[in-house]
């Protein structure tokens, strides 16, 4: 790859997660807003037996950073207002799921691993989220 | 989508680095151990222009989150032993370019927008690695 404009670049999603949070309207917009609304949710990371020993060495009580598909996210849009906010401001100043790669970032602490499956709080992902990444926070 | 195991994501680049480090092979390997090494470190991120408007509400100063591929990472591996290590852990306990989905993740400030460029601090990707997002640290 050089400088000039790529093609598009294709990832596999290393697993999925398990959410109390069937669709995005199940999650109260305000708590996007509120430190740690979240901190109380539990949830399971299903990672694909393919890539389980890659998980050799996280530690329950550590803070993992989890990259993921918005996948029930529509267009995107380049400006977009923030819940509870009024003016609008360029997508990249946000952490709207709208955006022009739906990609998602959040961080959630381990509970406990159980071969494939790693035990979280801190969700705030839906059922089925596709999962693209897991690094140490 | 549902959460059974999903075909290929893609992602499209919004833009590219300009990094004084031309090759992996430039960053000092020390360097990814030191806390602050490369704050000194000043780059660009390019965005391409229809993209622009979505930068809009960066301000200076401001810490961004960058997602980024790691376009020269080679194959994937489970196992890695980070630099400086003896032991070797799973790919997801580390930040090794060398992973399944080969998604960099930092955190650069902002110095400056001009445009559908910004001026960075901090930056330890290189020169042409494509971006996938910015978000607000």
């Amino acid at each position: 790859m050089t400088g000039e404009r790529d093609g598009a670049l294709a990832f596999r999603p290393i697993g999925v997660v398990h959410s109390p949070f069937g669709e995005p309207e199940d999650i109260p917009r305000e708590w996007n807003r509120r430190k740690g609304a979240f901190d109380a949710v539990t949830g399971e990371l299903e990672i694909f037996p393919e890539h389980a020993e890659g998980l050799d060495g996280l530690r329950p009580g550590a803070a993992l950073v989890v990259l993921f598909a918005f996948h029930k996210a529509g267009f995107s849009h380049l400006k977009v207002t923030p819940p509870g906010e009024i003016k609008t401001r360029g997508v990249f100043a946000s952490r709207s799921p709208h955006r022009p790669n739906p990609i998602g970032m959040t961080v959630v602490r381990l509970a406990a691993r159980k071969g494939n499956v790693l035990k979280v709080t801190g969700l705030d992902m839906i059922e089925g989220t596709p999962i693209l990444d897991i690094k140490p926070a």
